[in-house]
């Protein structure tokens, strides 16, 4: 079968939610540029869709420093068309108010805020002169309230909300889909099993998500047709309390 | 090919979306059961349908009935087991708070919200049994914000979302996927076209919605793996401002 | 001192929350019109104004009720000129949405929503022609977020939201502050006392609203300057979770 | 009369707001520390205080260094315990996105977000041992909303919200009041007069809100009572669209 001449760029293509995402549009004939802090970790995805028979490029990627996303997202663009633009990078801290540190505010904020805006200005440079493209944000419950602890993350994801928003009423009208993906659960991660391997005995399986599922929303954001988009949407599984 | 062994009903089968909503579902082999106010209106969804191959039944409703809500859905659920149920009653209408009557602000309630809460409690009775099934709001951006003259459509349509919300918490640990589609935009319908025919000219093309696509974005949420179900969403066309 | 030319009604005026907003301005020299469902209730209320030197007349009102809402506001309006009414009633019920009758769900409505539509409206038409007035709402934190059990009273409380916003967007401009007050708490009410009985050794302390508090924050927005108006005040106590 | 032992903190003592917001508290008997980046421009403000009797010291402060902002609260609280701290840095800029420049997108967030956490943080160390204390931000339309243009400004307003959420809910069960001030309107500013000063004729007058106002309404959160805080107040003139 053959490939699309269409690239999706994954900017925090980690283990988990953006792996999935990655393979879900490389299932799709879409070639693929995942970018991550240490590019050697990406050697199993990459792996994972040249087996499949599917297209990628596994990069280093330190989204926070400008030239870097630019020089990422303009290889992506030249592999081919830039269609899709996926932020998908967290930064999840919890520390008392008192205990949170200039040092980690402001890395958290670089992590999750500002290297989004960063990739969402490069991609729209891109897009906008073909008056096409999608641009998608994964937020996080964080991102709609702040609660105890989370004043660096929810000030960071908050941010990068606005940045989502700000975008989208922009870039709408211009023909490119910007939206903003909000995760109220616990994801299936590495950093998840961490913090609840003791409690997994106890945990209602009913209230964790898998990263697929993750990527299947992203898949039907991309499929809304242009006189019905969302901008938000807001997933979480069926046993979830909010 | 054979048809599903569900049914999906549609309470407010008017000539627009809810008819987009009956021949979508119709089209991948549920049987619908399609309920309005006069049902004789329906002739032409049913005939569509039926030539489509589909399978549909038609009825007269007044969904502000109790027992006309119950003995409707009773018998979709006899057809087959009732899988969706969507309720897709509006009442727009835009009076000055002076000029808003008693009657009217009851009426507008009766039908955007109380027929709503009748819907959703008695689709839930059916469903709860076999842990499964989805129940689904057609919302509007005035049950996210009461402007001016919107007294009484505004405060049906909050309070459909808060029935909505209530039954989602709820109903969402027993398995059963409430949502709540909020249409911003002016949808492509008869009562839109009397209000802006005179604007028609002007009409930028890009801020009307196609009845498909609300189809479409209610195929999509009932498409949603349980893991990653969301509560709202909110379409609206690319060009439209908000 | 002498009394001011100038009327407040309270609508709801129950032996807490309703009883110590009467007090509040009565206190401030404005003759209060207090009503609600069993006006013989009122007898203590009128008792303490009086004995305090303040004016006062007590009502029997079904607020559900359009001719008993004129009258009862026309009356006032007479006394002095109507300068706030205040909104009051509650209908706070918990029932499983398969329990939820049609006839709570109505009853919940009429006295929640519809009657509070009725007040806004005929306070808005005295008040109107003198281009200055104030209506307030007492809303609840089901007004914002419907709970578990609460489809009948947070759709009730989301339509009252929604009248006090449609109203505040159309009079705001002509001169009528419009505000709406929303206890996200339990306040120290005989309800609340019924509920918590037994937990109240238990009980933080933190945790409740005294009705003189809630009384406070409505002379506070009665107080605000008219190029600082508020619309929406959640109050809680220091020590509730949110 | 005499001055209370208590101080407040005013970072971001601007000609406008910051400068009323000082003038009421000192009204009240507070001694009060006003910072401004370049603290010569305070002399009218110090002047002006101290003709009428008040307490005040004025200071150059540049917010966004921790340093500055630590040795800036600590000396106001040595002068007399710090009973209130209101951040009121603003950074309103409009920019399409993608010339947003980088430097301009953190530079806003330093001053708009980054500074007001680190005030937030500090104004808490030196309240949490007393518990008791009131930490005030000034939020702005564009921390409820990104619009077009808005991705650096709205961003850091976002963020600035999600510190004050995240703060308010670890610190007042503490006992101290954290409460965010959103202010929907033009407020008569030098900023604003010159944005508008070729509309000034066809102004509404009753769009623009006095700095007074502002002062009166943090006076207000300043007096409630600990069983009743708000935490999000948006005020905006009588004749404000919103």
């Amino acid at each position: 079968m053959e490939h699309k001449d269409a690239t999706v760029a994954v900017i925090g293509a980690g283990d988990f939610i953006g792996a999935a995402i990655a393979k879900k549009f490389a299932s799709a004939r879409f070639t693929v540029f995942a970018g991550r802090r240490h590019g050697d970790k990406l050697a199993p995805l990459v792996a994972d869709i040249e087996a499949a028979g599917g297209r990628v490029v596994g990069r280093s990627l330190d989204a926070r420093k400008e030239e870097e996303i630019t020089t990422f997202l303009q290889d992506a663009d030249m592999a081919a068309p830039l269609e899709v633009c996926i932020f998908n990078i967290g930064a999840n801290v919890n520390f008392p108010l008192l205990e949170t540190t200039e040092r980690v505010f402001r890395k958290v904020w670089e992590m999750a805020c500002f290297a989004g805006f960063l990739t969402g200005r490069e991609a729209a440079r891109l897009m906008l002169p073909r008056g096409r493209g999608n641009i998608f944000f994964t937020g996080a419950t964080a991102g709609m309230r702040g609660g105890v602890g989370y004043a660096a993350f929810a000030s960071a994801k908050f941010g990068l909300r606005a940045v989502a928003q700000s975008a989208a009423r922009e870039l709408g009208p211009k023909g490119i889909h910007v939206a903003h993906l909000v995760i109220d659960a616990g994801v299936d991660t590495a950093w998840v099993r961490e913090r609840i391997k003791e409690a997994l005995a106890n945990l209602d399986p009913g209230r964790l998500m898998r990263p697929a599922s993750v990527a299947e929303a992203y898949w039907q954001i991309f499929q809304e047709p242009r006189d019905a988009w969302s901008f938000e949407r807001e997933i979480r599984p069926f046993a979830e309390k909010w």
